[in-house]
């Protein structure tokens, strides 16, 4: 499918993407680069990529380039390489905010498409580089009015080749969406597990594990990207705090009909997402 | 240990006390009644229960009586039980609140003493019955200043004996800790689900079902809980919504070390969970 693929950050996804392209053979060569080398180093012994690259000088001639680095990264690196690449040469990445990526990058690279795998956990880097993590997953593709057709279509079926459920999505609702189902159920889990007094953390069950474990993710990637959703995520905490305060109204009136109802409401959602 | 146990409801919690008590042979027999004749038939049927209580009566002669009913039950039934059992009889509940329930019992029953094993799902019923739930789960005790030494001495031993870790702590000391490590995770759990549109359901990975897995909880039992917790969860929340405002702001105001750094601590604190 590609001939050349180089792979900018070799981590969790970076790293889980090179294993399934190559599971997959849907690559000649797969370049990693990863600005930690132990990583890169990593992800080639795991044979998730079959070269280290030295330098972004190796995105030249590149088909396919995979931007798995945090946001920030991901606009800093993106301008370095679209003066090196070719023009036919397909760039996505897989952050997990698209709004500032896809209209940044839209200016500087003919040919990109952004991408979201709903796929990875709260441990990160190559050591937990896994090659099914797309398998079944959902991936959003985040198209603009400037995304060529024949890019978008050829992204598509890479992301069905490995496995993934395609949605498209515009990079707005995009960030809508995931701005309530994944960046504010992070914020809420750092917020409680913070509130949780240090001494009281062996008096619980699985309850506050489970709604916790999310707290456990890197805190540098994940201010990144409550950053860069920041509008969507405040107004996303905004909802939130309206249903908080219905149950609390419940609580301090002792009304156990209404705050049952409200219960009831919830659960018949959340059996929705089984 | 004991000869005849009288079990108050054979659901998740009643029905695995009575398996555990009858793998360990702590027990010549084991009664068990439920409001719903189903649960109580299923339970004997699991071998949770030797036979299915037809009426309170049943607790005459009693050597345990086991409260496992939700909170409300367990202060409806008890003055029912106080007159029939005998005086030497050890009664225990296990329900997830403790301050109303130790003081209303132990008014009313000799040999009372309250329990809360920090076990369970967010599964209900008998058909949910497993032996070992309580094998290394903390059980945390709460005696009172009525409590007699020799009740609590031998309900240490039968937690100890069926596997579970024993935490003694005030029945007030237990509430203002589990409105922190359960009762607010739970009410959290509710109002972030609520907040999620239906139509983004979709578009969510793992964190969110983790997140909001004990939003499957019953309605019915956790209004309960929050009811007979109110004020340790009023504050519980008061705690959250600080932890809440001091994300938001340092997001609002695009402080990428502040908001780093408060994650930082978060994932410290959660790693301390395991």
């Amino acid at each position: 499918m590609f001939n050349k693929v180089v792979i900018i950050g070799t981590g969790l996804i970076g790293g889980s993407l090179g294993l399934a392209l190559k599971k997959k053979q849907l690559a000649g060569q797969v370049i990693g680069l990863s600005r930690k080398k132990a990583n890169a180093n990593l992800a080639k012994k795991c044979k998730a990529i079959d070269i280290v690259g030295k330098s972004l000088e190796v995105v030249n001639n590149a088909d396919l380039i995979i931007l798995a680095t945090p946001v920030d990264i991901i606009l800093e690196i993106a301008p370095k390489i679209a003066k090196k690449i070719k023009s036919s040469c397909l760039v996505i990445d897989v952050g997990s905010s698209k709004e500032m990526i896809v209209t940044s990058l839209d200016k500087i690279i003919p040919n990109f498409v952004g991408c979201h795998p709903l796929a990875g956990s709260e441990k990160r880097g190559a050591a937990n580089i896994q090659p099914d993590i797309f398998c079944g997953c959902t991936c959003i593709i985040t198209p603009s009015a400037k995304t060529k057709q024949l890019a978008l279509n050829k992204i598509k079926l890479f992301w069905k080749k490995i496995g993934s459920k395609v949605v498209v999505l515009s990079p707005k609702k995009h960030d809508q969406a995931l701005a309530v189902t994944s960046h504010l159920p992070h914020a809420l889990a750092f917020a409680l597990i913070s509130s949780v007094p240090e001494q009281f953390l062996g008096l619980s069950a699985g309850g506050l594990k489970d709604i916790t474990r999310i707290a456990s993710s890197d805190p540098g990637l994940w201010s990144q990207i409550f950053l860069s959703n920041r509008s969507n995520l405040l107004s996303a905490f905004s909802s939130l705090q309206n249903k908080i305060n219905a149950l609390k109204i419940a609580i301090k009136n002792k009304n156990k009909k209404l705050l049952t109802k409200i219960l009831a409401a919830s659960k018949n959602k959340r059996e929705k997402l089984g």
